[in-house]
């Protein structure tokens, strides 16, 4: 599991209830301090990467958070560490502050910085071109986790399924794909496999099934796309995740080419 | 005709009360010993083939079934080989019984043992691409049915049409290829059997015309696909089911070889 | 205009009451002699061409007529010539009586026949493909109508626009090539003419303005279409129907190209 | 800004209100004095372009304006030099007037003599093909404004858009090629500058927000779209406008290219 930076349990309380693989995603504030203690912090209670989150140099004009008056929750692992006045809000607009916050002048430089202050591996998160992806096995990532940041930040960014086979073949199993992004069903997920994705995240799904049940909702939606992604297996032909191959799928381009 | 399996008449009630040409559609259970049952049952009662159903190692996921709460119906040809009590059902969910009864093991080489047990010819019915035709044929299938199983076994299943051609393609007319799938109008059997199929099944319009006038309407529904694909063949300027070709259909594929 | 073999105005009142340049539209009756006898009063009376429709082997099933309970009105051509009981309905279907008269064994050897009895030029309507344009340019058609008849005919008929092109190729200005189908405003008119067509004929939009407001209301809508021609010749930079060419529209196939 | 030839306010009301680069939209008149007086009272109160408007031999016909019945707004320009009583209108229908008011005859020579009555640069707008494109250039036009005059004209104009790039490849930079239609977001701006456009104009957003809330509408419209635009440009990795290039946007043509 990954846990957010702006969680309402620190990462402390996450370990120490949970023994599952566990991923830091981090947002790099000017405070650099910040980053060092978080990523510290995480390193000490055996979370096992950082994922850096490269999408959000500034936050996007979220519209429905702004007609939902979107408040942020506590953000419990900055407690101590910044006043959290920062980051309280009058109604609507949670903008001007997380904008003061965050550094957006993180850039590929970072990664030797962050590498140094961390022996966890860093993955980053928001890569949707071959480009990007290349850069990112230059200046030392260990993985690429392919995400449009759940399509929130700009509008017409690429649905991530549609690019990720662009950054598989750029990145040609040297490092980790991933892939976040519209995974509602195991046949969605199936999908992203098929694809090059050694893993997908979820995160939407998650969240629908704690408003619903709590903890139960959570357990309830993770076991819903287990099933279908093995539902999917079977009636695809393939006995284990090692038999879903390319040829599962058949994307646009598949298609274009076999009327040529 | 094809008989189903789950049919709720027995395999030799129909042939009693039925001169069509018949096969026998057939799972296969765990236990074998069903199979080889049935299987001599359709054949002493004079049906011509075996139609063995390959797509459903599992049962697909019926969102719709599960909302109904769709109940088995009285399986017919199973009393006495098995206790009816299996397949009685609390409310929505009649997936755990199915999947406990059928061989999920189910594969190529079982066809050889089901050659050993009839001389009845063996259809193989769910094939959708043209690596798994080929296959058929390799391990004696006498036909071939291209069939995603109504589109209810796995979301994202190709359209039967659209596959169709690959399909005759790669058998090169060794044996047949029959179609089911999205068959309503005169006008679909029509394009099936001008992209190669030597026949098209129906489920759906039967179930229709059953639901909706009984045996009178079952009737009804067959004698309008008669009389319009007869119609679409007088205005596409056939007079023989022979003279359908390849030419009075335009696929995705023409268009755009067309315009290249 | 055209004429309809089924007016409810004869050939002989027509020809009295309009000066315009007239074509007769003709089925073909098993009775042969009717053919004779209308061709022959056309010509007497004035008319141009006759336009042999050859799309209609037999009546598409109509739905709309069906659910309407579509009553043919009285065909005063006939008078005289065939009991017009023979077309008298009960309530919703036409269907068995039409079919009884008209002729579905018409074919590209009745041109000749044809041609024998009337000095006027043959316009075959109906035509939707390369190989009828060539085969109608082979039996003598003086002139090819591209019509799918109204689509109403067959269920999956292409529309007459995306396949005028093909046509006009074919027949390489030997004959003059006409449209219908679909004919509903000035940039339909624009269109096909880019596309290569001699003229349209327009259907529906006569009965809408005639249902609407008499005469007057098709009066009306001519004039509405020519407007609407005039206007949009005017802003494409043609002053004469003559400057309409191809590079005025972009089809499909044109995009396509611009693509590769 | 772009101060309209129908503007409510005149060139000199304008220019003594606004201190901002200003270019001025001129429809020619039959009576060609009209603007030469308008050209030269533009060039006196410092306007920097006369932007002639080419795509307007004729009024289209505006289905949205018969049924609003819309009204002429008074021409403060033309004040003392045509009678305003040629521009009353009896409710729904400007076009007869309007149409006897401008010169349709005006074409590619007029450049020549529109240069001789000023010293000013001229921008040609309504351009949406390469030959045009071409053409503007041959006959001296200062800047090409790619325009299909909001889509109002002429039913099945392409989207400005779609052929902004086919224009900028035609022009080579030579003269600066600008774009309006259809631009509502700051995303909408971004694609044009990638596609190579050197600047936008918007028409509708100004009108919304001046409906909606006057000067402080249009002021916070124009606001909103510079805010998006820096978003997006943020997002997607562009420090300065200069950054904008054309791999940061993805066509059809991009698309299909990259399947084959």
């Amino acid at each position: 599991m990954m846990l957010s930076f702006t969680a309402s349990c620190s990462v402390e309380e996450v370990a120490a209830s949970c023994d599952a693989v566990r991923f830091f995603q981090l947002y790099v504030c000017k405070r650099r301090d910040i980053a060092v203690n978080l990523v510290q912090r995480a390193e000490k209670s055996g979370y096992k990467a950082i994922v850096l989150t490269a999408d959000r140099p500034r936050r996007g004009r979220k519209e429905a958070d702004i007609k939902n008056k979107m408040i942020l929750p506590q953000l419990k692992n900055l407690e101590g560490l910044m006043s959290i006045e920062v980051f309280s809000d009058k109604g609507s607009n949670i903008k001007p502050n997380a904008n003061e916050i965050f550094d957006p002048s993180l850039c590929w430089r970072d990664i030797a910085w962050l590498k140094s202050i961390t022996s966890l591996p860093i993955l980053i998160k928001g890569i949707l071109t071959r480009e990007d992806a290349i850069k990112a096995m230059e200046v030392g990532a260990a993985g690429i986790i392919v995400s449009n940041h759940g399509a929130r930040q700009l509008d017409y960014t690429p649905a991530t399924i549609s690019v990720l086979e662009e950054v598989v073949q750029a990145v040609g199993r040297r490092v980790p794909v991933l892939l976040d992004g519209g995974v509602r069903r195991g046949t969605d997920v199936f999908k992203a496999l098929a694809l090059g994705a050694q893993a997908v995240l979820v995160g939407r799904p998650v969240i629908y099934g704690l408003a619903a049940k709590g903890e139960a909702g959570v357990r309830k939606v993770m076991q819903m796309l287990k099933d279908e992604l093995e539902l999917t297996m079977a009636l695809a032909g393939c006995p284990s995740v090692e038999d879903i191959s390319r040829s599962h799928v058949r994307t646009d381009r598949d298609r274009l080419q076999s009327m040529l």
